[in-house]
């Protein structure tokens, strides 16, 4: 295997000048530093990135972590933020840290603490007791995608807005008995679903229909969101809308009504919020956020960053477009919303 | 920020020796040793990895490559690895290697040239060309997950097996009419997927049916499954038994078979292969695996590797357990295939 040696001499140059040349660190002239590429290429040497990151402090890694790598949303921005980092040459290691676990625990003492990176990106992170002093206390940039701190630079959706959109577009078709589906139990009671509950809610007492507000728990998943909507289906009492906390949810909900005969849109309203991949093969209406551009966003917000490190934290608030497709008409009188219409 | 300077006064040792005790390389005993991670950890003081790195040629670190993080299966494995790899404190770096793209290509270039890690897992991964070379040239271990070259230790369950058991419980339910549903366009025909259209033709030959073999392409998503099965199902010459490529694409067929008014199991019988998060739902017939074990045995075989580099290659072909639900039935004699029976 050739070293450096074997490049400084092909490149009729000293083996420090070689160094700085292919580390990027110090002065080495355009032509020169030409010179000991060309030669580190045709002799196939790749410089160990231990001996670099230890000459130029920098370590063309990124850190990203996450709750989930195995749910839509979260793979979804992490295909975003990986397709950009793969494009400018950085790497990423990728730090889990499910709520309540003693994983979440180490990765905190001792992963991050590592700062085997030049930034981080922390998506949909709820950080809990000293979590968030000791993301800022790494001193490295830091991103945040579906954070809910507006004090490091993010990349979100206006949730209250999207929320209220979705509920909006219901109540304008004329339904009144309108519920919000979704989130509830602790481990998923994130500040994202919380803010989309207060934007329905909102929405609702803008409307007069402050007396009408329900909520329904349920799981933040299709199956939760299929289990909780037959429960909710079943029951006499049943409403005409359902404004879901997010489209696995929102799809959870128009299986279970197929399940028990209930037709959407005719008998029932299904709107979501997400333009999740199988949004469209159910015909739901939603609000569309695009979580894969919200990763590269937050990737190219870090980038920005660790070059230049003085530029003021940024938080972009993205659009949610509403997408009307077919899980959503206006209600019929006619249809009784106790009998099931076929 | 404490350095190894303090530490070493702190722990009463020379600086040579606190490094080596906090580094693991070299012999310091055990006493010692203690005294200086007291000293390290009452400091806050952690060892700068490129150092660590430099001193030991180990990096604690394990490379993970895959086409796709975002489709259920491989998001499984990855949390198996991610869990396995946090357990014994090791950094999980991803790349990403989709077919046929240039970044694949700067992957291999690149990425895997830098020799980051300790070790490599590769999911999913169909290598092309001289990758495969290339990945053994990298001289770290190496371990597949579905892999196709059992010359690598790797993890799998036997496909063709799988798929014959799916068949071989449709023909038992006395169906002659069975279509193999899914794979066919180029970017999605993995050797997973020949295995498992092998296993199918095999035991339609075994029952006497050659003349009956059936494959319609889909691509490998459940939307994929969901159009080829509308356009299939819609057709006079209807199957009563479908094998699916994969739950997803069974979950698709289910959808399109409701949407169309085909009742399932009685009018259609489908099977699928993975046990899927949302099999349960759809009361799917399948033949069960379980990625998530999957990810953590190949770390685990990983790290053994890593440990003892002298242990052979271990192929493990893990075993899929046929779980009946509601989405296969024996044949209704009197229930037409063509006409939809609601």
């Amino acid at each position: 295997m050739s070293g450096i040696t074997d490049v400084a001499v092909r490149a009729g140059v000293s083996k420090s000048t070689a160094s700085r040349a292919l580390s990027g660190a110090g002065y080495v002239s355009p032509d020169t530093r030409e010179r000991v590429i060309a030669a580190a290429a045709a002799l196939g040497y790749v410089p160990s990135t231990s001996a670099v990151s230890l000459a130029t402090g920098r370590t063309r890694n990124i850190g990203v972590i996450m709750p989930y790598a195995n749910r839509w949303f979260f793979a979804e921005v992490l295909e975003g933020i990986q397709s950009t980092l793969l494009s400018e040459g950085f790497d990423l290691t990728l730090y889990d840290a499910k709520p309540g676990t003693v994983e979440r625990a180490r990765v905190f003492d001792d992963f991050l603490a590592r700062k085997r990176f030049d930034g981080l990106i922390a998506v949909g992170l709820e950080p809990v007791h000293d979590e968030l002093e000791r993301l800022v206390a790494i001193g490295r940039p830091i991103v945040s995608v579906v954070g809910k701190d507006e004090e490091t630079s993010g990349v979100a959706i206006d949730d209250v807005r999207a929320a209220q959109r979705a509920t909006e577009h219901l109540i304008a078709l004329g339904h009144r008995s309108i519920v919000f589906l979704g989130a509830g139990d602790p481990h998923s009671w994130a500040h994202v679903d919380r803010a989309r509950l207060r934007g329905y809610e909102m929405s609702m007492k803008d409307a007069g229909l402050a007396d009408a507000i329900r909520h329904v728990p349920s799981e933040v998943t299709l199956p939760g969101g299929y289990s909780s909507a037959v429960n909710l289906l079943s029951d006499a009492s049943r409403p005409t809308g359902i404004v879901a906390v997010c489209d696995e949810v929102a799809i959870g909900a128009i299986i279970a009504a197929r399940r028990l005969g209930i037709t959407v849109p005719t008998a029932l309203s299904v709107v979501g919020i997400d333009d999740h991949e199988y949004a469209e093969m159910f015909s739901l209406t939603t609000l569309e956020q695009v979580p894969r551009e919200q990763g590269a966003r937050a990737a190219r917000l870090l980038l920005d960053q660790i070059t230049h490190p003085d530029l003021p934290a940024v938080f972009e608030r993205l659009p949610a477009r509403l997408i009307v497709r077919n899980s959503t008409a206006a209600i019929d009188p006619t249809a009784s919303a106790i009998t099931a219409s076929v």
